[in-house]
């Protein structure tokens, strides 16, 4: 039975060490390369705890000053970052036994200031509250940052609509020409997906926007803490009270990862889309070189791979996300060191879907648009029969018989490789408009009118893909993005200004 | 190519017959058996449609009356149902070859009344946008059913550990013994994640709760239509606008379904620990006969078998949220048959997540709990130390020292086989509280008070196992359920009301 | 406590009833409408089980021969079928309290010929190697349709390669065009990923075809059975030995679903092929009308949306996979009534693989090849660039410099919209092949010999575009097709010829 | 238009560079550090390649030699090591633009030894067709080091399971006690799972040693070279013939993973085990110091950590095979740069898996079993009822009949708390035996002499959990180990000869 001694006679945790596991163990079991990522959060978690500790009389304040000023040192905040790259980045970099972050930390501020002040740090709480308060003040950070990102990429999808407002192309179902409709439509499309991923990820901030700090290892504990003073002092809007909840349960973290799997989907399918207009045959659009890769072999040729990218990207975050679902579906309730492989899956995911969202960000604004190749496609595709269809409706036919006498015209100039304004009137067999009244100059009549152009400024229905409603929309998402902004950044304003008084809070203390 | 004929010169659809294309085919291309959890909707959505198009002067009352008198027929109405089980269903049932709801419901009420009305029923829409519709109304019920399921497991939940709030039992992490606590704890904290569930799922029905009726095909229509009319007539919040976006997207079916997954997840950790609990082992409680299976060999053996389903129902749903994640990871932008396959992946999610949810209604009010046995494991398992180590920073001990002296004397206790306050003060070494101004009487004082009850009545931290705040945190859940559960009825009585006033309206014309 | 009462004093197990159990509880925890897929394997396994009892001396022979009897009507064998729609067919269909098939026989057997012979069906055996025995019948069975159909497929894909081993096409990598190739090329690809499908099922088939019957519910048992007689008359090349490994494990089921998931991908690969080679913008081929599917819009318009299920279905299957991995994942030692959702998961994947295999067999014959369209795209693309380069290499000039010259003309032409061999002598830069022992005339020529067809004719790599590899692969496929359709039908034969042995066995002591 | 210019005026790939492409984007789509594991591959294949160019006269030795001499000094063989370790691994932890392995290898090259000779190195090969070589050389690695980790971990199943082949347990199913068993049973039917899974590696990798090698983009090349020598020099058994299969294939990725994903799961499942026996309420085991972990609060609690993670990295693993299922299932055919995504989802799956093998290799001769918690608990279990009923069956009482006496008599029992032998005479109810041969005093017998021991002693049944069984079991299962290791070595020898020769040959060329 080994233990680290630190200070003379006083013990941390039993640990393993080097002696008796194997290198390949301690990786398996290490979190540390992954702690990396939440050192900062950890150290701003054992200052707001530590703080309250002496605000309710459960420390000295000379105790609390040491161990802030330990912390500080840690953190960096001496050098003035204050970002989690102090002291205990080095060390973690470095050789080492411990298999945590928190254990280190603690570990450090022991060596630092000894145990008689030192040794109080983690009075009322435990690693299973810490963790997962880390947990979420890492992916409170992470949607924040995302919903910026998001609103970034609307930006410029609405931007390039407005741009091409006018751009006619084929609207497509099953990949197959379906109807006449613009590049902006199109573009506007992919803005409002990206509007509701933002509600998601909002949704799921409230939830993860609670303090865990507090609840002890499960059950909480018998000092007197006050677990609201320390939520409040880390910018959380309250607390999640159970302790056994609060230690063991992980759905915001999967909720977390659901939305970004949804986010990534959706990038995937924008991607895609690019993709396939960007070979050859479609050329539609141009990638920018320096978002495109060349070939070994092909000089000329240019890979759109930074978007096959993000739609391999996307496949892997769906795996991590189902990787969590089967983490916790398989746990009772309690803490168990199998959550301990959600860290890696969330900073995957956070990356893999900012990275997808940068590239779309960079994507769009130098997107080479070949507007008379979409306009070809489209003059060339009997994209207006739905148009002229409803022309004869209009005349007072049934949709369904209008649709056929269409369908029958299609066919037919589609048979002699004619567009359907060469028509002529003998085309028009009368048997198919037998009892209506309706005449075939009638019919040759609304054919003839039903360019791409005159069919895109009649499509009125609210949503469609007609000019006007191109306009329309365009002025609604510019104006809704401003006010989504407003609402993100008095969001994240909340969480720095908490953040920026515990800051003060600390100096006065380790000053004072 | 062969075209149905129906009513003499009139076609429909062209679609694959029973000549062209064997059984097999058939089944892998049809939804029609999937369709019939839809019949309901897509007769609904038909008649706010043909409403709005007479109100709007696209087509005539007489027409209107005739459709919708059809629609009645097919719906059940005439029979005082209206519920999607009228002539559609046993047609549905019985030998067709049409492969969809929407063509099989067009279809029946123009060989009912005529192409001359009939006709004009499908005018300014398409399958793509009927689909859609019907699955939102599908899904926009599902969540009403699981809201109010949910609100009654929590309520189970929250009188069960009113009835356990003075059970005391181990609280794991690690599946180790870890503090003592209450089972109302234990229970409280699920009946917290079903909140946090009920959360979720209304987050995703403001999101699907919207109209994309009258989107079309793909690029919305040239008629006049009014798609914020039929919207309200069915109880939706506003529509999906634009008319790509309302036709190809399917994240609200995602989010759904990730939603259901991880409510699944949250059913099976509860069954995983009450599975553990009711083994010879633990002991800790007994399902009751109606809820467990018996084995085909031993008799007096009660398998918790309707708990594995639950867990084995999680998998699977986790499996169908992966499946669709990975439909339309793949699809680029407009409708694509891939998407037909969403609709069993929700049905049977749908019903495992009810099943699931029904399984624990019933188990809770039925539980047999063994107060004694977990009493006993609490007693003898030392899960008192660390409120004796809190006792002793009570005293001015830092933690780490106070945690290093109870793990010194909990694995003497251990060692010898003994209860902690059958320590002697002799077992208390000198050596381990040099310099601690404290005595080894005051220690062994701290040791032998700290019974498990006493242990409970001290545990004051917010949310803990302490028996007050058992008390506090059950009067705080009964009245939240009291109000969640109004609110799930104001929100459902929104639809409810927009349904019957539709169906007023429709009465209205049919009669009039 | 209610028991099933069945002739008399017997019981058989003791069962949840109507009564106890509302109807929702009862569809969630019963299994009988999956187990009319394995009611046959459920009998054939009993008749083998009986026989051997028979043998075994441990029923008399008058004992077996009713049990026998009873199974063959169950069966249908009385009425020629003997394939499991029999009587128990109808019972399963109609209303019972059963839960599961195995009860459902049992008890069946005992009401048709009482307790005294029907008492001893079930001796030395479980419900728990029962359900797992039926579950390798299974699969083993749908593993033979499979193979058979892959085979098919197979030899469509290389009946259709033979037909156009001489159609030139361009060659895609990242959608992008990249090297002049064969469309025969292309089918072979898939053909041969569809031999590895093969390879892997029959490598599961081997893990799969072995009886676990006789293991009991875990245990094993003390009565003197003989395992390897109940495997060899149902075929079985061996049997799972250790009791806890044959009623627990599951991976032979998620190696096979693991192994449709591969196979589903790749026919979704090749039907994505196939949908975007379908869009006007590529042409290349067209999809037979009886396997696409009309807008309800446009009517010259043609989905190919069997190809668009076989894409959604893999997404499905996939699903399915990591469904039952979660399930198994999550279980400890042991049967877990959570193994009971595998089987529904099994029939879906089998029927999801088994459709896209048939939709492929249906399609390849069947499609329309615009070999014009697959040329004009080749000739236009600059795709023999390597093969020029390569005639650079051949003159001695590093390939990495051949690369940049031909790089260099490449951009040229495409700069100015011509084809190479237009380039003019003036064109080559004698900057860039100075210090080459090559002169801008001989390059020219290299160019302007360079034809698609000629490059064709020269690309003589094993297992490349070049015409004569096409021939030398379809003659190896076609050998390789008939050597394996014999050595599956061996396979299949030694299971047949094993259950017409059995049937011989049963007639012969039903009759004696 | 920016070229990176090494030696003057040739140029390599064009390239993104640091101006145009920011740190965020560069690390989206790099594969540089993925590539570490990979290096050592790339570097054989270039050598193998080499020498084939040579021996088929497309270079000459001159540019060979040159060539291989660089390759030797980037791969580290300079310094005696040769595993990719050597100047490229500190390239590419530096500072640089290359985004994958293969353009950083040979632009070393090219700077080391000049155009001349280096820029015939990618004579008549591609990046596509490199990078699945260097997969399929690492995985074929990766099975070669699990398999012997299979085997070694069965072999301590087989140890461990010898010395326990006499200790008795209950044999678990629902996670109720079912029958009584041996420890050693439960030993042996993990170590047959893991045979198969050695069986399912074996299969994979027999598809996965064939090189692809000289597939070139995508559809070969006109150079004359011979893909059969490379692949002989690389230790295969054989080529990925068709170019298209060969390049854009990933099957054999997949199937590894599946592997991986199934054996993760049995390795989860054994874990689980163990982490519920580790429980207090079990105590069957208790996991040595070194490979659990300590609480922070708890001093004298244990928590089996590792084992935990085994559970949580096979959930991973599931999510990373689903990821490359999704990755896959998405693309046309052809490369696409989704399929970069796969390195990291194998390395991670690699590790995973070896990681768990190791631990439990650990933890398998370090088990402390306490015998005595598992006989009293199937002592007191009532778990030799079924033996009792087969006593039953024994005297010709149906099974159904002798069930239904146990169960009633077990019932007795254990409703009055006593074991089975202590029943009285007159507990058995005459009218349970009525009609039947058979005296109360024999049941009594049946009952008294059904001891644990002795029924294990009569449990005779092939594959049972009789004590007799346990030996021949393990004796077979001891000579089964060793004729796998046999195989996999000699399967591992060809590879290593293979590769020996390879470097002979490079040392004749660059020494001679």
């Amino acid at each position: 039975m080994l233990y680290i001694t630190i200070q003379g006679p006083y013990v941390l945790y039993r640990s393993r060490t080097r002696d008796e596991i194997d290198e390949d163990m301690l990786n398996y079991v290490s979190s540390i390369y992954d702690d990396l990522e939440i050192a900062k959060y950890d150290i701003l978690g054992s200052q707001a705890h530590v703080i309250m500790l002496y605000k309710s009389n459960i420390i000295k304040r000379k105790d609390a000053r040491m161990i802030l000023w330990a912390l500080q040192v840690l953190n960096g905040a001496e050098k003035g970052a204050g970002d989690g790259q102090g002291d205990i980045y080095h060390i973690m970099k470095g050789e080492h036994t411990e298999e945590d972050i928190h254990e280190m930390i603690e570990g450090e501020v022991i060596r630092m200031i000894g145990m008689e002040s030192g040794g109080r740090m983690h009075t009322g709480r435990s690693r299973n509250d810490q963790v997962t308060l880390d947990m979420r003040m890492k992916i409170r950070d992470d949607i924040a940052t995302l919903c910026g990102l998001i609103l970034d990429a609307a930006e410029e999808l609405v931007t390039l609509a407005e741009r091409h407002r006018g751009t006619v192309m084929p609207l497509y179902t099953h990949l197959q020409q379906a109807q006449a409709g613009t590049f902006s439509h199109h573009l506007l499309a992919h803005a409002d997906v990206l509007f509701r991923d933002l509600e998601r990820l909002s949704g799921a901030y409230t939830r993860i926007n609670k303090s865990p700090l507090g609840a002890g290892p499960v059950g909480g504990t018998s000092l007197n803490i006050n677990r609201r003073m320390t939520a409040e002092m880390l910018g959380f809007s309250g607390i999640v009270e159970n302790s056994i909840d609060a230690t063991s349960s992980r759905d915001f973290i999967i909720e977390y990862m659901a939305a970004l799997a949804i986010l990534m989907t959706n990038m995937s399918r924008i991607s895609e889309d690019f993709i396939i207009w960007s070979s050859s045959e479609f050329s539609f659009i141009e990638i920018a070189d320096r978002l495109a890769s060349p070939s070994s072999v092909m000089p000329q040729k240019k890979n759109p791979d930074m978007l096959e990218l993000t739609r391999g990207k996307a496949a892997r975050v769906i795996g991590e996300l189902t990787g969590m679902l089967a983490i916790v579906k398989g746990l009772a309730t309690g803490y168990g060191r199998d959550l301990q492989e959600s860290k890696h899956a969330v900073w995957r995911a956070t990356a893999s879907a900012s990275g997808a969202l940068r590239v779309m960000i960079e994507t769009l604004p130098t997107l080479m648009v070949n507007e008379k190749a979409m306009r070809d496609a489209t003059e060339k595709g009997y994209l207006v029969t739905l148009d002229i269809a409803e022309g004869l409706v209009r005349c007072g036919i049934p949709f369904r018989v209008a649709h056929r006498i269409t369908g029958n015209l299609v066919g037919l100039a589609h048979q002699r490789g004619i567009p359907l304004n060469e028509l002529h009137i003998d085309d028009i067999d009368p048997a198919i408009i037998k009892d209506l009244k309706i005449s075939r100059e009638y019919i040759l009549d609304i054919i003839r009118s039903a360019t791409v152009d005159g069919s895109l400024r009649k499509r009125i229905s609210q949503g469609s893909s007609g000019f006007s409603e191109q306009e329309r929309m365009i002025k609604i998402r510019k104006s809704l993005i401003k006010r989504r902004k407003r609402m993100i950044e008095s969001r994240d304003k909340k969480v720095a200004d908490a953040l920026d008084d515990l800051e003060k809070r600390v100096k006065s203390i380790t000053n004072g």
